[in-house]
This record gives C-alpha cells, structure tokens and sequence, in this order.
C-alpha cells in the first residue's frame, strides 16, 4: 500500500495512537519493531488540542513528530461510544464533549474538513456504528444511511482536493479516502453495502461495525462474505479487530490492514501474548521464573527481562512494567503480520496459519521446542 | 570511583531506581544518556519482592538486568518517612510495612545482611534520621546512636566479607561499605561525626540529614563545613539532594556523588528543568510552541518533539508525556555533572559554576543566546 508518507507493506497492524501517542512506547519504539503505519483518533485530536490548532502546526505528521503513514478514523466510533448525549439524524451526529460537556456536531462533511486539517495520509468516511444486536431491518436502514453519508463525505472531499473549499487547510494534498462496508451481520446486506460503497469510488475500503459483541464465528462468516466483494486490487481493512488469533484468520479470509487498542490495553493489565498462547505476568508461579515472556521474540523486552522481574515490575506498579508489556506485544504483533507477508510470498500461507492457531492454542507454559 | 561493575566518573548523580526501576525510563535509556550509576531502595526491594528471593536470582545486576554499578540506601530513611507504626531503640528501627501491615526489624546487621544479599556495589550503613527542627542535645544524642550504628555495621560487613556469615549469601564479594555523618545543623557535631566516622573505616563517607527542610544557605554552609573533614581520597556523597543549582552549588564545595528523586518526580507533574531554568509545560503559552524545551538539550524528546506536542501529551495525561519529560529531566542533570567534570578538568570550575546559576535564572522564556 503506497501512501503520502511512503509504502507500507500489507497484511499490516496499524497500532493505535488515540491521541497522538501511542500508549506506553515512543514513537522510536515502533519505529524499531517495525511499525510502518499508524491510527490516530479523530475525535480525541479534534476535542483536543483541536484539528485547527493541528493545521496551523503544519499538520498531524509534524505536530506528533512521526514521519511516517498516518491513518485517521472518521471521529464516528468514538462518538457513538464516548460522548454524552449523542443523537443522530440524517444530517450526523449531535453530541457533547466528554471533556467539557461543550455540544458539537459531526456530519460527513465536518469529518471529512477536520481529517483534511489533521493531514493524515487516509481518511475514513463517517459511518453510522449500529449497536449489536439490531434486527434485519435497523441494519437495512442503518447500512443504506451509510451509503448516503458515503456520498457526501467523497463529495466533500473532491472538493477539498480541488481546493473548492478556502476555508479549510488541506495539511495533506496527497491524502486518501477510505469507504466503509456495513451491514450488521446480514451477508446480503454486507454485500449490497460493498457494492455500493465500490461504486461511489474511494481509493480503499474497509468492513466496519464487526468485533461489536458478535460471536467469533459469525465475524469470520461476514469477512469470508465481504471480503471478495472489494476489489482485489486495494487494500482491505478490518477495522477495530483484534487478538492474534483474529488477525491470522482474517488474513487467511483476505483481509489486508488492522488496528486494535487491544495489545496495549492489555499489556497495561499485564496479560502478553506469545508464540504460546496469553502469559498473565502477575501469575505467583513467575515470581522465580528466569525465562523470557515468549523465547522466540526479539523485542527488547524478552530479549533483557526475566518473568520474575516483569512480575514484580507490575506487581509495583511501576510506569516500566506498562512500557515493556507493550513494547512485546506490538512487537509480537509486527512480526506476527511479518510472518504472514513471508509465508504469503512463499506459498505457505495456508500451512502457516495451521501452525501458528496451534501454537496459539499449546500454552505458554508447555515444553519448550 | 571504582566499583566492582566499574567505574563511574565524578561528580555523579544517581538516578532513583526505587523498586529496581526509575520511574518513566529504561534501563536503556539510563544507559544512552550517560547514568553511570543506580540507586535503588532496600526498604523497597526488602518487602518486595524479597533480598533472599533477589539473592537466589543471582543478586541485584542480575535481577533487574542492569550490569553497571548499584548503589543501595540502608533502607533506613524509607522507615522513617513510610513505614508504619515505626519505633526506634539502641537495637534499631522496628516498624510495620505500609503494604500489608506485617512486623519488621531493621538493625545495622540487617540493613548489612539485606544488602549484601542484594549484592549492591555499594551498600549504605543504617543511620538514624532525626526530624529537622532537633535541639542540639537531640542532635547530639542521636548522631552519638549512628556511630554506634556505624561501628556495629561495620564489624558486620567485615564477618560478611570474610565469610563468617555462612545463612547470608554474599551475592557480591566486591561490595563497598559507605558511612555516613549525621549532626544536623550543627557545625561541631558534625565535624565530630565527621571525624569518628572516617577513624571506624569505610571505602567512603556520605553526608545524611540534610535536605529534611533546613533553609537552603543552612544545607550549603553545613556541607562547606562538613567535606573538609572527608578523605580527599574518596568520593564524598551528599545524599539526597537535589536541584540543578543545588548539585552546582555542591560541587563546589566539594562533593562527589548525589542521588535525588526530583528530577524524575517533577517531570511526572509537567516541569522539565533547562539550562535557562524551569519550564511548566502545562502552561498555556506553549500551547503553539514549536520549540523544543531547551534548544541546547541533546535528549531525544528535545531533538523530536515541540513544547506544544509535548503540553498536549500533558493535558492527555498520555504515559509518554512523563517519560519524554522524565527523559529530558535525567539527561539534563547527566550533562550538568558532565559539564562540570570538564570544567574541573579545565581548572575552570568557579566561572563554570557562576555562568551556570545565573544561566539558571534568567528564565527559559528569555530570548534565546
């Protein structure tokens, strides 16, 4: 996937940096485990410091001091999960901030001008984020909202890249759309959604409105529906998802780019993922244990530390106990994605997801190989 | 000053590693930014995870997986100013932990034997720290009470040394063994202090009791009084001290070696010391700051990041805003000591001193040089 700010190579993890910041490592952190591309959050930057503020500053990429690929969600996600007193019309949504109580309001067209001030290499389109369950008629209607707010968010973005709209700093001319795919889990009204986002023409499209409470079979049913209806040729994100696991058998269904807070969230609870399956760092039976968390990781983490001390690091509470457990899992997740890209280009893929699901599944604590 | 982890070039500042970690920081970055030496905190590590626990892990280098010097308090001072329902006799401090409440004893033998199991390349004697304001038979009476401390730690390092102890692992048969002189504000008593604690015999001597809320013309006088009566031979620690012109205002009257938590602790709430003095980064001004906290600063947070990224970070409450601060903070007071062992060397000491405090008060927001 080429980009603005240069090539990333796909299936690819986006780590998600809310604010601007990823939680728990510097930006030289990812750089070093090999992130190439990064989320920021549209509606925590534009509430603060603000989107203009940002522009002014010559971007998000210069403000945050990270040069390469940037990807920002529409703000929609987080509105209809974090603000107070939201509603929603055809118009968008109309809600206050978490911070100050203070009333905003964000259509298609606003989160298409504060992306555009935000500068990110692609942009996402806003969508309506139906709650889990809804009935086949809610999804219907929900979907083909969407599709209309579609419209008018690649409307309004034309017409920033041909700079029709003068009072909105364009931090980015090279910057990309990306369509979203809903539907609930109804595979015809997936369909039906990936047809019509395709015909109103981005440069990329992603499936949106999955890991929302689902079960995993179904989330795996839907993307092995959808993913063949985008076209071959751009990348396919899945947005919001998701352990390990997931990523491999999206990958395996055609899935190409992912962003989750889970790594770091967890990491923050202790909890790191290995070539074996989870390791809880607070269990009592690490308190002596010399080993590394995962002996097959190259981060600096499990090439430095032993189980022993990461326990008592987070049994303290230190800050560096947040830091290594993140720096290992976003590091575990890179190469995971790295592992795939390899075994794809040999011809292994299939193979290479037998064994690693296996491998999730034996348990950190079984033999060593 | 020569360890059995090496060498640490002097003066030195020691950053606080409390629980066997500087808050906000990794070992790594220690490493890159000159820390030649770490202190951690034996009352700590004593309760959690255990000395013996530590000891059976290979020691302390071993443990925390930093190779280069440590140094240990006695755990003395935390007894004094955390532990619960604490009382002191002849005998030592008996206290309960302020994590879970159960009874301790703290004596000049343990504090000695805990160390050695720690295997720190310097260990501390308990000494009594009295609470500042003390009358001067208060004073009199318990600087009295450390000698006696120091003579009874002293014996047992040495039975350690020698191998007398055979229930107490000795995880570091190159340890060192410091004194300290107490005497609070008074002159005569602490060059009484002075002068018995150098005729028991230790590899060095520190100077405790100071910086407990004595005015600050007080602090520097009693340590322009108190270093003379030191070896000229050996490094001479002024414990837990202090700002950037405290250090510089130390060194020239003759001190070797500092630890302090501050620069670590003020970073966490936003103020980042510079050469031109100290910066809130929440104050509002910086809000559209492209400048970097201090232009002259070789840190990665001052060479990647703006004053105006850095206060969003703040405001977020993101975890990188106090590692980028802290980062600056232990690099700054690192060159500090660096520049002022080349101003040393250049016999050019005094200028370098007075350039330096009036550096520190012209104020960061003064027009830059």
């Amino acid at each position: 996937m080429t980009t603005a700010h240069g090539a990333v190579e796909t299936p690819a993890f986006m780590p998600v940096g809310t604010q601007g910041a990823v939680k728990g490592v510097t930006h030289r952190d990812l750089e070093s485990l090999g992130a190439e591309i990064l989320l920021t959050n549209t509606y925590h930057l534009y509430l603060r410091p603000g989107d203009d503020l940002i522009a002014r500053r010559g971007g998000l990429h210069r403000f945050i001091g990270w040069t390469r690929p940037i990807l920002t969600d529409s703000g929609g996600y987080q509105v209809f999960s974090l603000a107070a007193r939201r509603t929603i019309d055809e118009q968008g949504a109309h809600f206050r901030s978490h911070l100050d109580g203070s009333a905003h309001s964000l259509t298609p067209e606003t989160a298409t001008d504060i992306q555009a001030r935000l500068g990110s290499d692609i942009a996402m389109v806003l969508d309506e984020c139906l709650a889990h369950p809804a009935d086949a008629a809610a999804a219907r209607h929900s979907m083909q909202r969407t599709l209309r707010w579609a419209c008018r968010a690649r409307d309004r973005f034309l017409a920033l890249r041909d700079g029709l709209v003068p009072d909105v700093i364009v931090s980015n001319p090279g910057q990309a759309q990306f369509g979203i795919v809903q539907g609930s889990v109804f595979p015809e009204l997936r369909e039906e959604s990936a047809r019509h986002t395709v015909d109103v023409g981005f440069e990329a499209y992603a499936i949106g409105g999955l890991s929302v409470g689902e079960p995993i079979d179904v989330m795996y049913d839907i993307v092995s529906r959808t993913a063949p209806c985008l076209p071959a040729d751009r990348p396919r994100y899945l947005m919001g998802t998701g352990t390990p696991a997931d990523l491999v058998e999206a990958v395996a269904r055609g899935i190409d780019l992912f962003d989750c807070v889970l790594p770091t969230r967890v990491a923050r609870n202790g909890l790191l993922f290995t070539r074996r399956g989870r390791l809880q760092i607070k269990a009592a039976r690490y308190a002596r244990d010399p080993r590394p968390p995962d002996d097959g990781c190259r981060c600096y983490t499990c090439r430095t530390f032993s189980r022993a001390y990461l326990r008592h690091l987070f049994a303290a509470q230190e800050l560096l106990a947040y830091r290594l457990n993140s720096l290992h899992n976003l590091t575990f997740y890179a190469d995971l994605m790295a592992d795939l890209r390899a075994a794809i280009e040999r011809g292994e893929s299939r193979a290479f997801v037998e064994n690693a699901l296996a491998s999730f599944r034996e348990g950190v604590d079984a033999p060593s190989y």
